[in-house]
């Protein structure tokens, strides 16, 4: 295949476009991947509002891009994600069911860090019916900004703390709940003794997987 | 990391690994990948004993292979796949794991090739281990020999009729359930207009995910 | 409480609209109903897109009505749902998920009478994220136009051969999957010798049961 | 339909049946509905055995009421519920399954106030038939006395204060688990926030969603 | 422990009790074992009502032998299950519980020989209780008089006819869904090549683990 | 049936082996049973190694009993249970799987005692295989050596202390996780009032039922 995987990051805010194009660069060697911002989304996607006023957006982009070999919507809410595989004449991932379903090869039970404590019954919701919530340890919320949470020195000391709580629920591999986290899954990994997902990269490697056999 | 994804075909048909190595060509430009055979196993992986056989070897394979970034166990059995965990200090993913996980990224309800009616309940119990046995839509057997299968030029016409029957079961994405049927995965997937997974390709996309990232 | 429970068409065909209204003549003794049409839907939600552009005009039509006592979305794709009940203040009731509920306090194994094959999939999904798809028999298409269901004469003697189907299956109590049917409830029950769930008129009920009490 | 709803209170004292008759009264516009005590009753239903003793009684007073459109048994242990339905040839509704399903419509994980804590178990095993136990979050005991629960001043007190406990546990709809606590709903919602639901007023509504169609 | 296994036969029908008696005699040389007919019971136990009617009776018997060790319920729907572990200070084993749970130590899908269709429904509700339906691979009428199958010289010949079906359904193991066809179990063994359970034999087992141990 | 149910210890602590032949000492009125000890075992199974390790020999120990009517793998990891069943003529029984499938007959939730901490995973991907796990309230650790539990005094002290967390976490049966702690069932089941299963035993009595019938 000779088409890029088009990862679109569900919101306004270029910055985390960037972050996912530098979260990415380890994936390059073998297939195209390219970053792009849905100019109509929102700065961040923070309620169900968000989640639900993307989904046009995102099918309108994906129809300018009959380039793409594979799509990745970079948003831990997977929003669009039927409507965005019923447009799209090649596979889709969503990063919070490409991050479970990685998260359940390498552990017995994975927990998940969630930004915000709102956001954890719909992350609930879509596990259900995913049919994977019976090996969710816990989710727990960071309760921090998006804004911080991707570059306040505290974080990966506030990460660690919750991440203990997470393996005292029983969780043997974590999971990143958002897409803008990559830069401590390695540090972290280090301080839990634990393999620690970052969803984004996990749908890169599926799409991958999909578009280069 | 720089170590490579040591892909271990865990039975001794040299032709197998050869298979392997060509069907992961495309996966060469981001990761190194290294496809091995063990010396210490049987012809082919047909019985439970052959499973169980190869447990101790896989695991002792693994020691000698410390430079290692990943390991993919490429049998549908995943032998040894807890032992083989406990040994490496690096991923480890077994490629029906892997296959059904994926398959879960790329449809609702899955349905699954076999080489032999023998092997299906073993693989349901693993499926039930994993969880995930309620979004089964069916597994059939092709009721060919592994040589059969990987060779022969009625391979693709007995793969798209046993594929229209998991069709009719329910399944809307559909795994191959043997390490050595790649190269029918293109073709099929035309002529069945589903998804098709490879179960090899699907656990180094995973792994590609874990070292590269 | 005296505010209405105001039941919303998501399509813009206002034929359906009063069809309801009909249909829900008997529940009007203890309780203010109102039926009111989605202006901004299509004629008809046939396809996942319609399903997602009716999400946002459902939530702002709510907004308009800060007197309902209750609101249900009477389409049996439940669009908007997530949405609907972060923006409500009051009960928000979706016709899929009342239909199943009630169908689950009628029988042991329910079966599903979906206007078109192409739904089905989206249904099974929403099953599973209420985690009661275990008990569904079986989800069977008419294969007929809306127009046709909820006129064509010869749409009881399609319904009774599908219900013989899914009685079949396993089903003993059977849901109408659609907004439109129940004129037919009725004589459908009395064919089938089973009970027949209008999704509305149990969306109604469960409305009533939040308000009335 | 012209019959009433039957509401059977299968203990023999009265004061729960007047109780029932006074929370039931803003149904009344639409259906007529009618609470009668099963005088072959005990006191309470506490035990087991008592459980057990009331089946055939209820049977026999279905008997009966060959006019009524539905029935509904006002027990929160379901006693009798197969065999009444056997017996019946009208809609019957128990009001633990009622109460249950209808929360699943309030909200994704439930949470239950039971009197005792001996008939926590009992409900467990209920629920696991339902296939629904997944979503409880749990249910606690009160530690009262039927009595005390229906009248003391202190009721409220302690719903609010177990009711925090389980919201602890996860819950975001609570269900008083027991026929006569109608009156503490909507102060106890009040003041948690969240839906409680009384599960006789559930069973009706759904009743009435049976037989106003 | 010196007190007998008390096996109650909750019909009275005393040719049923005998053939208990008979079918347990392999068991006799470390436990004792007394079989009882429950006098207040009808003939045969064949509908809901005759569950229910037993329930109070069974547990009188229970209190008049203090001197048992463990009690048996033989009647295939388990009934009265509940009061008589409550009433009994020992424990108490149901066939229909104990004959599934020894299956799934035989077979990983399981099969059910029912004598009449409509008892069906009522082992399906009690399989979902137990939370082990999913292992069930099928429930199949053999539509004979209990008379019939218990002495019958067609049983065989319709046993094994439908064994074949639910062995097609996916059993391999299967469960004769009734307290009177031990003697059919070698026989049934030998022509289906599939292990067979007899409930009450399955019971007395479990009863001499709890008993003998 | 003439032959012995001949139950493996699969370490090669002869202590061990005597232990179990004690703990059997009820059982031996009805069926020979012969206890023997897998020589080529460690002295403890206590790895995912010790697991993969024993499975060969223990189908090589299979095949010189031709005269066994069932065999117990008296070990609480069930190691080599599928290729053991692969290879026996006759029944083989698990005694994990069969405490399990007893418990479930003695209680509604179940707990387990572990010996170390590290063998928890393992048992709960063995129970999510047996589809069980949701009826499992908690397992804890003694962390004590093997040696320590099958002797020393402190042990029932710890066991009681333990299993009153089980308790808490809502057990009501528990399960003995290893095959030598036998001698403290019946004062553990004094000390805590609830069912304690021995799994050896519970194995054993599954195996009379298979051959004695």
């Amino acid at each position: 295949m000779t088409g890029p995987i088009v990862v679109i990051n569900p919101n306004s805010n270029q910055a985390v476009t960037d972050g996912l194009d530098h979260a990415l660069a380890g994936f390059r060697g073998a297939a195209r991947i390219e970053c792009v911002t849905l100019a109509e989304g929102p700065f961040g996607i923070e309620s169900q509002r968000h989640v639900d006023q993307v989904a046009l957006p995102l099918s309108a982009l994906i129809e300018t891009r009959p380039d793409a070999a594979a799509f990745v919507i970079a948003c831990y809410s997977d929003p669009g994600i039927d409507l965005c595989r019923a447009t799209a004449k090649v596979p889709v991932f969503g990063i919070q069911e490409s991050g479970v379903l990685t998260a359940l090869a390498r552990g017995d039970r994975f927990g998940i860090f969630a930004i915000a404590e709102a956001s954890i019954p719909r992350h609930l919701r879509y596990m259900r019916r995913m049919g994977v919530d019976h090996r969710l340890a816990g989710e727990r919320a960071l309760n921090m900004s998006v804004d911080e949470s991707a570059r306040g020195e505290g974080t990966l000391a506030r990460l660690t703390e919750v991440g203990q709580d997470l393996i005292g629920d029983g969780a043997d591999v974590l999971i990143l709940g958002c897409a803008g986290m990559a830069r401590h899954r390695v540090p972290l990994q280090a301080a839990l003794k634990r393999p620690v997902i970052d969803p984004t990269q996990a749908a890169v490697a599926m799409a991958m997987g999909a578009v280069l056999a």
